[in-house]
């Protein structure tokens, strides 16, 4: 494998945020030439596919001040530091939606905009479901409605393009992709 | 549906880029309160599932500045002030790969990373693809290999945590279901 290693010469620090921070890097390109890299840094998130015993899957409905728009999106959140991914989706499961998993297993990880952002979302799938008697509390800036849809329904979703997030319709796709290779 | 509407009361501009731009905005929540919202804007990209007439997808393989590391992806590429995503989609193929596709289809559209940036990916299924005999260059600042794998091997990859980005994620699924949907 060839490595088009890109090395920093200088680095410059534009912004330090509570979710993300920006930097803009000079780097020496592999043919020698110098380009610059805007670089956003994010702590990582982990996403949840959380299918309940009625065969149903549970999915959140926020606004995203990005998209200036509701976006129907399957849980996640972001990690806090230290904390290890398999202990955030426990966490935002339960702050999200109220239910607990007996069982979360990783699926996949991947970047979200490799381009731009570091950001590296673990999503996990999340099975024998309980609901939680004392719900711990959403962060204070979180407004969510839960909502649960069979298979059939959110395919007809993805397919109609109502689902408008990469990670949800990544675990749409898996959902379909467990059931036909049952 | 229930809005959540997050009001925006200000807005500072913090870095205007050659990709990217970055603002904090100051919103009122539905609950009254204020809060700050750190959002990236980005101009949309497009992301292109290339099928040969090996039955081969093609990939490209390209150090990531923000991963610190090669990444094989499926083609992608920004858009361009004005420019159709489909116009994109059929520019950057043909600049990433050498390929010129017959037709493009549109398969999905989502946003990578909604709880911090705007960027919008419109996923194309490229066919009846052909070499193209002087191909169009890349920008100066590209480095990538191309590669092409038949479906049991990029599955193979994906399974095997290989492949770590959220577009060529969806991309083997997407793939996958066709054949197994036929």
């Amino acid at each position: 494998m060839p490595n088009f290693e890109e090395k920093t010469i200088s680095t410059e620090k534009i912004f330090d945020g509570k979710i993300i921070s920006l930097q803009v890097d000079e780097v020496r390109l592999p043919n020698g030439k110098i380009a610059k890299r805007e670089l956003v840094k994010h702590p990582g998130a982990v996403a949840i596919i959380a299918i309940t015993s009625e065969a149903k899957i549970v999915l959140v409905e926020q606004y995203r001040k990005p998209l200036e728009r509701m976006s129907l999106e399957i849980p996640a959140g972001k990690m806090e530091a230290g904390e290890l991914p398999l202990h955030t989706a426990a966490r935002e499961l339960e702050e999200e939606t109220g239910y607990r998993a007996e069982q979360l297993t990783l699926v996949q990880t991947f970047a979200t905009s490799p381009g731009f952002a570091d950001e590296i979302i673990h999503v996990y799938v999340a099975e024998q479901l309980t609901v939680v008697e004392h719900k711990a509390p959403l962060d204070e800036d979180e407004f969510v409605t839960l909502k649960t849809y069979t298979l059939p329904e959110v395919w007809d979703m993805l397919q109609q393009g109502r689902i408008t997030d990469a990670k949800t319709a990544f675990a749409i796709q898996w959902w379909k992709l467990q059931q036909l290779m049952k």
